[in-house]
C-alpha cells in the first residue's frame, strides 16, 4: 500500500475505535465475574493501559499478557491433565515396551495408582513425561494427543478435559484480546500437547503457547523432512524457567502475568520487576463446590510462596467461589 | 467490543482493502527488482495465496515466512558481522582473562587474523560466541551490541553494519506485510545480538526474531531478576536447527522461506514439504562491484547444495547483479 493508504488507513482504525468505544464500555466484558475490588483492579488496569491520554498507556507492541494454564485456564485436580495424558499413554507404550510394567513411574502409572503419582516430581515427572512423548515425530504426537482427547474423560465430571476450561478466563482472554494484548500461554505442559487443541479452546495461536520441551531432531520420514522428538528434556518451562522462556520466546516484558501456583512465582515476579503499571494475578481455588479448594498444603497446584508475596505486594488473588458466577462454560445458565 | 461492532470492524476493512486495492496494485511493491521472472513470480506467489478465489488461497493465519538474516537480508562478508562483533568482544575480554591471549581461537580474533577466522567452524566457533557472550545478563548484552552498533564500521564501505542491509529484501519484508503475512527471522546469529537492533531496521518484533540460544539462568541484581547468559551454547541455529526452531518457536509451517547458503537448505525443504503453493527463494551473491561475488568455494556463504537443489526443484534463485537494482539503501539514486 502507498504510505498515504496506510495512514488512512490507521486513522479509520482510530476514528472507528473511538466511535465503538461507547458501546463496548458499556456493555459488561467480563460477565461471568461478580462486581468487586478484583474485577474492578482488572478493568482499571486495562483502561489505565490503552487509554491514550493516560500516564500509564502502553503501546500496542507491548501489550503482552502472559498465562499459566494448569490451574489458571483450566482445572487441575485430581491430577495435572498434561500426566494424564502421560499415564493413558503408558497402557499403549507399555505393549511394545513391557519391561516398563516392573519400573517405576510406569508400574504407578499401569495401577493407576493416583496417590503416587501425584507426589510425582523431579525426576521420576520428567521420566514419565518423556518417555510417553518422546521417540515421535511432532505429527505423531500430535494425533495421539487428539485421540485422546476425543475419548478421554474427566473421572469427576465426566466430560472432555477440554470442557473443564475456566469461563471467567475465556472472558479475560478475550477482554484482553479486544484491547490489542497479545496473549500468550506459559506452563509447564508439554508445548506440543497444549498447541493441539488451545488454540480452538483459548483462541491462541501456536507462536503465542510456549511450554515444556523435548530435544528434537530432523529426520526423513518418506523422503520428507520431520521433527522427531526424543525422549529426553530439554527445558522444564516451571518455576524459574518461566522468565527464561519468556525472555527467549518473546523477547519482551509481560505487562500482565496470571498464575496460580508457586510455580508461577518467578513469572509473576518477572512481569512486576519493570516501571510502568503492571498486573499481577493469581487464581485461588476455593470453590469445593463447583471446582476444587485447595492452597498450601496441595501437591497439585501448591501455592504457598506465591500466596504469600500475593498478598504482601497487592496481587490480584482471585477468590474462585466469591469472585466468578459460574466456573465451566457448561455450569453456566444461559 | 460487541460481536456486532467486531464484525462491523472487519467488514470496514475488507472494504477498505477493496477501495484500496487498485491504486496499490497499479504502484509497484519491489521498486529496487529489475522486471524479470523472478519478480513476477515473487508477485505471482503472493496474488495466488492472497486472493479469496484463488485455489491456493491461505489464510492470514498460515501466512508465515521465515528469512535467514547474514547474507540475505544484509551483507556476511569479509566474515559474518555477528563474528565480527565477537571478534571486537574478544579484546574486551582479554583484559579481564590475560589467558585468552595465547588460546585459540581468542588469539586469531585478537590478531584479527581474519583468514584464520574465516575459516572458522564447529567447536571453535561456539567457543568463540559462548565465551564472548555468556556470563552477562540479557540486559548487559544488549547494552554491549548497542555498543558496537554505534561505532563498528564495516572496513569495505566504512560505514556502520546496519547500513549494509538489502535494499530490495526490505520491501519484499514489507510487501509481504502489506499483505498479511508474518514475517520471521530465522537466522544462525544470537538471538539477543538481532533483537537489539533487527526491529527497528527490518520492522521485525522481538518474538519473531529467532536465532541461536546459549543457555540461561536466572539470577538476582539489585534484588530484581534476571536472565544470566551462560558461556554455553543451547542450540546452534543453522542447517538442521532451523525446521527444528521454527516447529518449536511457531508451531506452524512456513509457506514461503528466504535464505542464501547451505545453512538455509533444511528450511527451505521444510516450507516446501507440504502442499500448495509454496515459496523458496535463494539469494545468490553475484554482484563483485556492487556487493560480493561467491557461491560454492566461499567459506563464508558457502552455497553449493542448496543451490543444486534449487535448480532442480526450480526454486527462484535471485540473480543479485541481474535483478536487483540496487544493493544497499545508500547506494539508492534518490
Amino acid at each position: 500500500m502507498h504510505r498515504v493508504a496506510v495512514r488512512c488507513f490507521h486513522l479509520l482504525i482510530v476514528a472507528f475505535c473511538v466511535l465503538s468505544n461507547s458501546p463496548a464500555a458499556a456493555s459488561d466484558p467480563l460477565p461471568s465475574w461478580n462486581d468487586g475490588a478484583n474485577k474492578r483492579r482488572i478493568v482499571d488496569f486495562v483502561e489505565s493501559v490503552t487509554t491514550r491520554t493516560s500516564k500509564f498507556y502502553v503501546p500496542v507492541s507491548e501489550r503482552i499478557a502472559t498465562f499459566d494454564n494448569d490451574g489458571t485456564l483450566w482445572s487441575e485436580h485430581p491430577i495435572y491433565f498434561p500426566v494424564q495424558f502421560a499415564i493413558d499413554l503408558t497402557s499403549q507404550l507399555a505393549i511394545k515396551r513391557p519391561e516398563l510394567r516392573t519400573r517405576q513411574p510406569f508400574q504407578a502409572a499401569l495401577e493407576n495408582d493416583l496417590k503416587r503419582l501425584k507426589g510425582i516430581n523431579g525426576p521420576d515427572l520428567l521420566t514419565l513425561l518423556s518417555t510417553t512423548h518422546g521417540d515421535m515425530t511432532v505429527r505423531e504426537f500430535r494425533v495421539k494427543v487428539s485421540e485422546w482427547l476425543a475419548v478421554a474423560r474427566h473421572p469427576r465430571f465426566d466430560r472432555p478435559y477440554t470442557d473443564l476450561v475456566f469461563q471467567p478466563m475465556l472472558e479475560l482472554l478475550a477482554y484482553l484480546r479486544a484491547n490489542r494484548f497479545k496473549t500468550y500461554i506459559v506452563s509447564g505442559g508439554d508445548i506440543e500437547f497444549m498447541r493441539v487443541w488451545a488454540t480452538k479452546i483459548y483462541g491462541i495461536p501456536p507462536e503465542q503457547i510456549i511450554g515444556s520441551r523435548l530435544k528434537a531432531r530432523l529426520v526423513k520420514r518418506n523422503g520428507k523432512p520431520a521433527v522427531l522428538r526424543l525422549p529426553e528434556f530439554e527445558f522444564f518451562n516451571n518455576a524459574a524457567g518461566k522468565p527464561i522462556s519468556i525472555r527467549k520466546f518473546i523477547g519482551r516484558r509481560p505487562i500482565a502475568a496470571f498464575g496460580n501456583s508457586d510455580g508461577d512465582l518467578q513469572m509473576l515476579q518477572w512481569a512486576t520487576a519493570a516501571d510502568g503499571k503492571r498486573l499481577a494475578l493469581i487464581v485461588r481455588h476455593t470453590d469445593r463446590e463447583r471446582e476444587w479448594a485447595y492452597d498450601r498444603k496441595a501437591k497439585i497446584g501448591h501455592l504457598d510462596k506465591a500466596l504469600d508475596e500475593a498478598i504482601r505486594r497487592k496481587w490480584i488473588v482471585v477468590d474462585m467461589k466469591r469472585d466468578w458466577k459460574v466456573v465451566y462454560p457448561f455450569q453456566s445458565k444461559r
